[in-house]
């Protein structure tokens, strides 16, 4: 039976819930621009989408949609790997680096001896507005390739138990259409419509098992914690109804977590922690650096955790956290971290290099110094607007396609809560050149709150949302 | 202040009330496509579309709308004709010739003695789905051209007190442009959508006063009351607020109006009458004739009664209407008929040769008769299915550009109410060829409901809506 788009249109305008064959067949023709079904013209799938926007979709067609969307292109093919394959997704944060220290904690507790391996078939994304993006960040590696080939990609997630990518044009192309439309319809900030998204890319890439990082406080995209838990719920049913076990945190985004937020600040940051926990490494971060990444390790041994636990490697979630930080402990994670990077670096001398020192890769031109203007305690900033400030030092980009700098960024000397003197610096900002510091220093210095009463600690982690199998 | 498309359509999804500058600004570089403001895609205008279809406008923002695409392109200007420009709209309805009959009548009124003068600049439209278009009507009258530029109209308005033409491409290009949008997007059924489409197009022809015929009833598009009432009260609020007295009659649609559904069979239903009144004309209609196109008589001497009394050429719309029927009684509304029939067509002597026996014309190549199946009372149909049968006889077009037959049609032998005995012809098929008749006879058949007791009658007119000066 032929799927024609108006009937789809008029019956989700009209608040009726859509068939499998609809969906099946707007997406299928969509992509096509033929095959059984009428093709949908830009202007049909604009107004499906504003449709969608407004009457949402119930959890049966939100999965049909996901699903369609995530076999619109070629997927990824785990099976052959023998493993359970577990990744994360994070909904965008500042200075949010849990990525580059999860990969390699999940490969090397799923390479331990005994019980199911594990595997982590990342693929991430880019920066976008005032938060940063996975492959940016690994771009700054001396020779670090983010565009594999399906091929490539699998055999460094068999090699090294995980690859850290970019996707591919050939997956699930559903998306690309739909979300140039949604851009320049105002449809984007649809839960249902943000959820299809994620999801059909991440269950493209063929997991068992996902771990979501739904972001919620003043730097996340849903600031709302309403919001956040809605958003995380459709993911884990969507994401159960495709058979593959998924569970959602609701995380706290008030600051930038950790340290750092820029591109190159933040690998050292990870490469900072891996080698200050790894016993082959003779080298210790100070005591008030592993304070300052705290929050940063937390959160990345808990949905580490989660992963690990998902896929059979502990009991509970916190046992899973537990074995994360071993392979923090015991090296194995950053040797699995150095193993991916010599595989998808094209330049492993100078990868190695600037990996082994740091802080003498990618030097700043230009530095400034936000103090603090009187005494008290770090009780508040509007994270959102530190991202931007990170963006316009450099980091991020204005639109699409713009090249990014690996030497901006900004340093936390002081997270919130701490007690702070007159004078003390709180953040240092850092660019390419002195004439981009000046309007960063201004958005930092108007967002930071200091008042007389310390704050009552927020817990990082806000809630779990998991599927009925979670 | 430049106006970005993606802000209009996220403040209307949101169900915020749109700006006077955000409407006029997208109507314009829509138009234009370019302009001040971004010019907004299909796929932008599909969005804004669904958007107002889902959230609607308030009266503010829907005569602001109606407006910017009025003065999109080129407008009648009948300041000149020194004469009150007043015009009906019917929504569309099966065997509706009102429009032959009100026109002739409102301009031999207004050419009375004494009083402000009347004139009716008539832009009409074609058969559309099940119901049938005024033009489509007129070019079945030999050498009929229904495509005027706008001064040949604005003097044949002049010479006759009215014009009876097509809409031309420069008049109102937004309509052209959203319509053709809304046809593929599902969003045509909006009542705001339809009032904008309407009232921009008949404001565009300089009217000081409007009446329309809102249908509702089995063959109405809005079948149910309560949807005509809303889009009555939208289109009378509309074109108040854009100056012109508005007011809107809701009419049964139940079964067809008069004897007749077609093409040439409905010019033909309207002469007759034309003729029988006529004292210069010797010929009458039998009187069971007269009877059955009584429906037809009372609507368009009550509308043209209301459009009488808004140009101030009676005390009351009742008095309006006598002055109406007076017009016929004395032969100067067929007069000013056959003065337009004679300055609109190029094949003068052909038409009025065919007017002056239109039996001889036109003649059906094909004709069947159904009949009823019991005795009883005729009581009900489907006046839509009526009306679908009536284009499946050739009088109406299954898509936009097709032709139509001139000859096809029906001719009502019963109407609602009266007394039927089994074998009795109630309707009487026309086509071109024998061929056609099969499926529109099964459809006539089965929709006519014969009972045993008589219904009640209903009122032709049901409601009046009149604006706030009405």
């Amino acid at each position: 039976m032929a799927i024609h788009p108006i009937d789809v249109i008029r019956h989700k305008r009209d608040g009726l819930v859509l068939s499998d064959a609809e969906i099946e067949g707007f997406v299928h023709a969509m992509v096509e621009r033929q095959g059984p079904a009428d093709a949908p013209t830009d202007a049909q799938i604009a107004a499906l989408l504003m449709a969608i926007f407004l009457r949402g979709l119930d959890a049966r067609e939100l999965a049909a949609l996901t699903q369609a969307m995530r076999f619109s292109g070629e997927t990824l093919d785990t099976s052959s790997l023998g493993a359970f394959a577990v990744d994360k997704h994070s909904t965008g944060g500042v200075g949010d680096n849990t990525s580059l220290l999860i990969a390699p904690m999940v490969a090397a507790a799923g390479a331990m001896p005994g019980g199911v391996r594990l595997c982590d078939p990342m693929i991430s994304g880019r920066s976008l507005g005032h938060t940063g993006g996975t492959l940016d960040k690994l771009e700054t590696i001396p020779g670090f390739r983010t565009q594999l080939g399906l091929d490539e990609f699998l055999a460094i997630v068999r090699e090294c138990g995980f690859a850290m990518a970019g996707q591919t044009p050939a997956l699930v192309p559903a998306d690309r259409i739909l979300y140039a439309l949604r851009d320049h319809t105002g449809t984007v900030e649809s839960p249902y419509l943000i959820t299809a998204s994620i999801m059909s890319k991440k269950l493209a890439a063929g997991l068992n098992g996902l771990v979501l990082d739904v972001k919620t406080g003043s730097g996340a995209f849903m600031a709302k914690l309403e919001d956040a838990q809605l958003l995380a719920r459709l993911m884990v049913e969507t994401g159960e109804r495709a058979g593959t076990r998924t569970v959602a945190l609701l995380t706290s985004m008030d600051q930038p977590l950790g340290r750092h937020a820029g591109n190159w600040v933040e690998v050292m940051e990870c490469v900072k922690i891996f080698q200050h926990f790894a016993p082959e490494c003779e080298f210790s971060l100070e005591a008030e650096k592993v304070r300052l990444s705290a929050d940063l390790i937390e959160l990345a041994c808990a949905l580490a955790g989660w992963m690990i636990y998902l896929g059979g490697r502990a009991a509970t979630p916190e046992a899973g956290a537990k074995v994360a930080m071993g392979t923090l402990r015991d090296g194995s994670a950053y040797e699995r971290f150095l193993r991916m990077v010599r595989m998808q670096s094209e330049d492993v001398a100078g990868a190695m290099a600037a990996l082994a020192e740091p802080e003498a890769f990618h030097r700043p031109g230009a530095t400034r110094v936000v103090r603090a203007e009187r005494a008290g305690y770090l009780v508040e900033m509007d994270c959102t607007q530190v991202g931007w400030a990170v963006q316009r030092l450099g980091a991020g980009r204005a639109r699409p396609g713009d090249a990014v700098s690996a030497n901006a960024g900004i340093e936390m000397h002081v997270k919130l809560g701490d007690a702070v003197e007159v004078g003390q610096a709180v953040v240092t900002l850092f660019s390419e050149d002195e004439g981009l510091l000046a309007e960063p220093e201004e958005m930092v210095r108007e967002t930071l709150r200091i008042a007389e009463e310390k704050p009552e600690p927020e817990p990082l982690i806000r809630e779990v949302i998991a599927g009925g199998r979670g």
